[in-house]
């Protein structure tokens, strides 16, 4: 049995480890009827038949390391520049047959949810695929958890730790701008997890005016800072009321490298202080994963590599109930788990105290 | 209402988190007809009378800080020292009095297995007490979490890491010691964490020959080194086979500090080599509190406050599927959720290739 | 004797501890004879008269805390918008009336370069101060350890680190912007220190050219990413060249939001390749001091008290040759210490293979 | 020229990053008449002819690595159990033998006291050496810092800041033993870094009652807990006052693992309190560099490097007012470097109100 195995989309911690996962358990097949490749830069190497097999001893030591030995690549189908003369079928046929040449039995596809679309596209094009759950973001449908996420979740949260202290010092307003798109979780838990006095997340449209009272309580209470936790994908009120062409329009005209910049600027307005931004980025994604992804991630890895052993393919690896399960691909693949504005944590974060902006 | 809150039993990371997480949910109400009252170093302050008005600058600064503001204390009813001559009731008469003296409409007490009979206890008596799991063990039946467990095992794990380096480098064999003494939780996870080769958990007697010979094994297999993760109420196959009064007996003589040493002078017996003993010990309990337990404190905090407005006393908060739910005391006072052996995670570890010392 | 204490400029790690350490050694003093007043928020409170007494206990549980208790605020003479109308000589007029009426015998300054000529001003003007040299920079001259720097190094370091993976992970070229407007320490350090292939500092004019040249001789040696370290008064050649007039005129024009992007526009037009930004911004001076920090800020601290004790005003507390000594403020105050271009440990950088850039 | 690198004695932090720094700086001439070889297990290897030709991608992602990828022994004279039968010069003939054989040019040796020892014998003999100084005790003579240092400070630092919450909420005596069998350095700084309030190093015998004065002391200013840092080399007055021999019969009669469950004892006799230990052993010693260490070993690297290529052997690279210079191993070896009991820390320490135990 020949098995391929890619990482793709942006990296996250926990990559290896579950590669390491995956391979450990199939160590004692490895030799025996079993042969593991690993395929470059993910759907790249996939299209470009740029893959080598790979021995127990590459697998070594990379529990803890931060990445993917194998590299990974964004967005094959949108943003791929090699070869990007290819149209989207021509990728994929290119894909089948880089399979179909190489005899891989399998592909194990660590991803998040562009690479689940695409995972799932093999799926219907006959390859058997098993997949594993991977995003700082922890949006994916299916799963409780992806790797990445707590790790993110420990960094993001030292970051406004630290943002902390120089707040209070010089009694001013932080916007510390946390990774997420489409979904809030990450700077929903780091935000609570910090201590932040106000959470502005994808799912619930901020008002700069209730943020700014928020920041005017807490001045009226004697705290003479603040700090706000932002979401890269916040959107406002007036924003969630326009249409998706108008909201496009809208952003390309923002004078503001990034929403958390616009939020400084009317929030200056309306308070007359000045606000400062500082945003951690990559910094978020990188490095090593935390000991509770390290666990998550090798559990995803063993299981990934039992379906395979049952010749259970299509499906995902989900954690559930402390569980690892499968989940077919077919119900997941596209699928997005955002924060349900009126889900128990966020009433949690209220009933704390803080603020979510609206 | 009068709340009063103490924490007792052994500290651990997140104590603070959460008993700001029940303050800053009542904040509001603080001053209007609410006020919580410390009760120091547990069921020692209760017994005593020693308490004392707690206002919302009290739990200011406290959400990342180690330990308990409020002071803690062992096992009221076996070991504590003071007042050393009063007989069980006798004590829970001094607590039911000052409870009535106080005038407290209920306690919120935060602790573990012992702290959690005792709180049945005055529930029996007639009190109204909310309480919060909280145990780096993780051994509290009824809860999937409990705070300082994930803090806990991120230690532990940075500790095998560490050992890591110096086993490889030396091509040693380390046994480390993690704490607990009936589950194994901690070092399941904290061994998987951080690739140790064998993790031996109370829950599975060990073979010390089952052990020398994974280690020669591995170094079979070319591995010079290897890493063995022990709680430090592992127990033998022969001691397993044992009546409790045998076990007492036989461990009363064991001429080691503890059943690491033992192990270890077991398995220089059988494999000939030098074997190190690395016993992180309280270090695995102090210190902050990881964000994903700042966020689950602050989260048991705010629905334990939400149990005492709604007047539903004689719970425990506890984590079920990602939700804070309420679990009578009567269900969960005194029983114990160890590992069982066949759990899917323990099968998982093996699958990975780890030895369970069995 | 009445002592003032105040903390100026940016706040950075290790403020407390070097407060923690004047008032520590001053404890067996305290109430009998010797009183600590501490000055809100710099220089600002010294103009308002906005002083409190601290007592020992203020002291407790600081030594890790990041920040300042006393709060700080920058460039008392050219930014500070309370009292805006004051002149400078206003200004200072109002902080001698506040020494004076409040009967301070001498004031201990915590801060970096602009802090320092203030309290030479002082000093001049018939003020007993002593000083002790903070900053993360480490650009204070007279010394060879500023407080700060070693735990910004740390955290730099650690930002690099993580962006490792994610450039390696993902083939790319990356600029991680680090602290430092006019002194190079900051990067060079954290670039030593985490491996950075390109280290440009502001003592080092920048050829963007070279810098290219750098990135494609490692893509040649197979190596896919690099890792510039670049600090925030980074320049060009170009500029380098002009006069401070048209340096001051060509950044103003400067469509970029600082010199890493536009050398990364630089970059992209050089090799055709993507580059990422990465600002950790404020998070390098926020959070707990490191253990070095620590030691660093109780012996001067502990070096300042001992300074008022036997009346040897006028001085700033250094480190030279692992020794605490004494520097007269007229020495260092105004002096900046930056890189020497052909100092050794950039001709180490070189000789490890690095590229300054240049 | 063929150059042999070997790191012999107890592991520590920055052995891989000093070797990489030997490395890097000779990569233009590595397969242009430089060849590196590794020596396996430090002067096991030499004495074994156990190396192996080492290339560039050798020294890759090895600058945070823990440990040293030659691996190592301690004490090749003493306890070195291969090969058992071989005398003191047998050993060394082999040493010399396995350099003429090989056709080592030269040696570069990273190690400790007895590591130098070995070192300026093999350069009595006729073998160019340089040497690099590696120890977490930092009590190698001649250089201000040698490696491991810091990074150990920061570990014992944060053990002891963990155990403070635990101390405080227990109202309860810690003593952390330190690594540290001569030498009280690490202790020294630790202790003064985490705000221990005694700290015990073996250069300044320790008398029980003072100790328990000092937590006397404490208790009676409303102190309910103290921290004592330990070195494991502490002697108590008692014992300074033996005779070499005497000292060693008592110490073989002690019935305590250790000098911390010694003082344990004599403190609870003492003050009537149980005493806890905790003994973070080699976790001291293991895991990723500092930043701080990273860069004084890439320095000592290139510098070792430099002296190789200039041909000046015999030397040791060490750190004088930050700059690396090279010492003659003759005027090193064999010397410790132990901290002066009235040396300006020790005071300092004092000033700031701990108690040297004295």
């Amino acid at each position: 049995m020949k098995i391929g195995m890619l990482t793709s989309g942006g990296d996250c911690q926990g990559l290896n480890a579950a590669l390491r996962g995956v391979a450990k358990t199939l160590y004692n097949e490895m030799g025996k009827g079993v042969t593991l490749y690993g395929i470059r830069d993910g759907y790249r190497g996939l299209i470009e038949g740029d893959y080598h097999e790979m021995k127990p001893d590459d697998f070594s030591d990379i529990l803890t390391l931060g990445g993917t030995i194998l590299g990974t690549s964004r967005q094959p189908f949108k943003q791929m520049q090699r070869p990007e003369e290819d149209s989207e079928q021509t990728k994929l046929d290119k894909m089948l047959k880089t399979v179909k040449k190489a005899g891989f039995d399998c592909l194990v596809i660590l991803g998040g949810n562009g690479t689940h679309k695409t995972a799932n596209l093999l799926r219907e094009n006959g390859v058997n695929v098993v997949t594993l759950p991977k995003t700082i973001d922890n949006d994916l449908w299916g799963t409780e958890l992806t790797f990445g996420f707590q790790s993110a979740v420990n960094i993001a949260s030292e970051v406004i730790d630290s943002i902390h202290s120089t707040a209070f010092s010089h009694s001013r307003v932080f916007i510390v701008e946390i990774m997420g798109h489409k979904a809030g979780w990450l700077t929903l838990h780091a935000g609570i997890a910090s201590g932040a006095d106000v959470i502005v997340i994808p799912e619930i449209p901020y008002s700069a005016k209730k943020i700014a009272q928020a920041i005017e309580k807490r001045a009226k209470d004697g705290k003479r800072f603040s700090i706000i936790a932002v979401a890269e994908g916040a959107v406002s009120r007036e924003e969630a009321a326009m249409s998706k062409k108008e909201f496009k329009a809208a952003r390309e005209a923002m004078p503001y490298p990034s929403v958390s910049y616009r939020l400084a600027a009317e929030l200056k307005e309306l308070t007359g202080q000045e606000i400062r931004v500082t945003i951690p980025g990559h910094f978020q994604r990188g490095g090593a994963p935390c000991a509770a992804d390290r666990v998550l991630s090798s559990r995803f890895g063993a299981a990934a590599a039992e379906l395979i052993r049952e010749g259970k393919f299509g499906n995902m690896v989900a954690l559930r109930d402390d569980k690892i399960v499968a989940v077919p691909l077919s119900e997941v693949a596209g699928k997005l788990k955002t924060v349900p504005p009126d889900c128990e944590i966020v009433a949690q974060a209220r009933a704390l105290g803080l603020s979510m902006g609206d």
